[in-house]
């Protein structure tokens, strides 16, 4: 029996973008359930009663949440192919920990550009810009935080990279000076058949941002 | 060449002892140093520049840090004995889970009671029982929440389990008849060979809770 693999998402979210991704860099096929978060289904609700959040993988009836756990169980299902953690447990442990900075160091200043004004506002965008520099250490001369290969925490960066125009557009500033060597890789990143297939148009990402800007910046 | 292991490490630390039990559970000879967090080592600096926190586990002289990801690391390295993750995708991933659950959910509350008062400590102290009672719904009739075995989730909450007593006392409340069957679990993992070489006394963290929350709530 071929497995049944539903992913409850929202079109915007950096975090749902990280499911789609890696289950195209797998070739998995599945089924696409856009959910409305101001009136979320019974399905998300039942699936995720801790967080109610997307997203949420349904393996064959059985939910997966968080979206780099979903990431790595879809790694560890599919393992056959395009591993997106490496094997070497120093290596994954390096990974996991790049994967824990951006899900907090990037995230939070992130999540106040777009939602912020004033000096609150000017604070994230230097705590952001901080937090990059840190990453675009850690990246170097590679071509990707895998290494040779897009993974893991090039997956995880990817979510933040498809709203660094809309970030840039909310903070009015430009990331790019500040970080040449991590956007020509996030470029490197946007590039890939499987993240092209699972992003949507920069511009309705832009236009999201400062609808919801509008409510939470008053 | 015998491997060679180090772990910065704080005594009441939370964080610390995971690291500490799961070197036990695999049966690694370790050297445990002390950090003064007031006064970190140039070592503790070198080895964990991003975050500048222990535990961090120095395993021939490379570094992992944050505490469940040095457990993970573990887990991985010295894969022969003692499993702490299960093998299985679906399960590795429920147990990720709920560690992310404990580190978010159990973290800020239980941070909250022992270093505020009032109101903001009521509210903390609400939130905690809440998220224990989540976790007891979890735990259900198991033993352990790794089923008969002690294991990645039960590392997790150990560091709270050590802290119980501390957080009821400055908190003034009592969790056992809020969730007695986690309290039952919690007594399980305290008894354990690794948990108790690993865990100061008691007694000794209630009064360090003690002096810290002297200086937090003046």
């Amino acid at each position: 029996m071929a497995d049944e693999v539903i992913l409850l998402d929202f079109w915007p979210s950096p975090f749902g973008v990280r499911a789609r991704i890696a289950l195209r860099e797998k070739g998995v096929e599945f089924e696409y359930r856009e959910e409305n978060l101001r009136d979320k289904s019974p399905l998300l609700l039942q699936m995720n009663p801790v967080h109610k959040k997307i997203p949420v993988l349904i393996h064959n009836g059985k939910p997966v949440c968080e979206s780099m756990n979903v990431v790595q169980y879809i790694d560890e299902v599919w393992s056959d192919q395009n591993p997106l953690l490496p094997s070497n447990p120093y290596q994954r442990a390096q990974a996991r920990f790049w994967v824990d900075f951006i899900d907090t160091k990037v995230f939070e200043p992130a999540d106040k550009i777009w939602s912020t004004k004033g000096e609150v506002q000017e604070k994230a965008k230097k705590e952001y810009i901080e937090a990059l520099k840190i990453l675009e250490t850690e990246l170097g001369d590679k071509t990707f935080f895998g290494g040779d290969t897009f993974g893991f925490v090039d997956i995880a960066m990817t979510g933040y990279y498809m709203w660094f125009e809309a970030s840039e557009k909310c903070g009015n500033f430009s990331i790019e000076p500040e970080c040449p060597i991590l956007m020509a890789s996030a470029k490197r990143c946007l590039q890939r058949d499987s993240v092209v297939k699972s992003l949507p148009d920069p511009e309705k990402i832009v236009e999201f941002a400062f609808k919801i800007r509008k409510i939470y910046c008053v």
